[in-house]
């Protein structure tokens, strides 16, 4: 399931972010295509906000081999997005969810997270954080954290169906910021896998530029 | 003063990673050269290894005109290497400490620095963190952190001389993990500035790899 919710508010541009522009070809393209390349066999699921659906031409286009795709239009928050995009899902499936803007997910990452899914019923991608880190603390400073103690967290999040399709059952609570969350709110477990630092989120004109780089050296990581 | 201290072990190559080729010139290179263009008197502290000194000439051979450098050795952690670059160093400069393997840092943001340095006293860039984020608790597990109240911190880290010199005259202490928690350490206030997606610090073979995308687009970000 790829969730392409994205207002693009944070680009400062007119056409959501999942639509810009990566090497000649829109930034969903590119993560559709990841999971197509990487799962021939696999049914994607891509949930886009209903304003969006119009602008799916401008993604098809660029496929040349039939993709087996269902499109789904998204609600109002990412949990109901993607509880949405569950409903045609069977029980006995390993469902991966993805960010549209996460294109450079690597063949490897994607097939690390459902072996990991398949044993341990849930796997989310992690990163170990280079940078100093702070937080927000209660006198309203930012004070330095052990960044050895955190963990940068990604998608694919990957799951067993009996896992995920019964939490998302639940009501809605803010801290379901991801899926994990959804399914450690029912005391699952969730594995941690080694992520990638090029499987970057692109969500400002920045990141943007950086992926361009990326594609530019015709390289699929 | 720029601080190559790395040994290169998470790299899992016998050079440290300082002195690795980015576009067919050291890492190094491109971080020395990035801040001889953006501040052409600025004379440049370089804080290097004694075992690395003889590898410098690597770093020289590539300069066409003549840097205005400072070298000297550092010592066995980061502090002490800051400490002893700083020796040199008069009280009424504006002092900037940045790492040896962050070579795509801008003009833009080293001017942004040295303004907040001048009004402020203490400066660091500081971003956003767009991943979720998981932090080790006290049951081993990791647990999801509200990422709003998190900031990557990045170098160049920006100082008034006549607040980071006597900070540096202090003992050493574990929760000095960077220049501004060494000068927190005194009640000093440090302002947080905008950093920069690109400013990445190369310390994996697949940061390298995303520096090279980035370096072969030709442009300096």
């Amino acid at each position: 399931m790829i969730v392409a919710g994205g207002q693009g508010t944070r680009m400062g541009m007119a056409l959501p972010k999942q639509f810009l522009q990566l090497g000649g070809k829109p930034i969903l393209y590119h993560t559709v295509a990841s999971f197509a390349r990487a799962l021939p066999q696999a049914h994607i699921v891509l949930v886009l906000p209903e304003q969006d659906v119009s602008k799916l031409q401008m993604v098809l286009e660029h496929f040349t081999d039939r993709i087996d795709m269902t499109v789904v239009t998204g609600g109002s928050t990412r949990f109901d997005s993607v509880k949405r995009g569950l409903q045609s899902i069977p029980k006995d499936s390993i469902i991966l969810v993805h960010d549209g803007v996460r294109p450079f997910v690597s063949d490897a990452l994607i097939h690390r997270c459902i072996h990991a899914a398949l044993e341990h019923g849930a796997a989310i991608p992690s990163l170990p954080v280079v940078d100093s880190v702070r937080m927000l603390g209660q006198d309203d400073q930012f004070a330095p954290v052990d960044r050895n103690k955190l963990r940068i967290v990604q998608t694919p999040q990957a799951f067993r169906g009996d896992i995920l399709l019964p939490a998302f059952e639940q009501d809605y609570h803010i801290d379901f910021t991801d899926e994990a969350t959804v399914v450690e709110s029912l005391q699952h477990k969730v594995w941690l896998v080694e992520g990638e630092r090029n499987n970057i989120k692109i969500t400002t004109p920045e990141d943007l530029h950086l992926a361009e780089s990326i594609i530019a050296q015709g390289k699929n990581f």
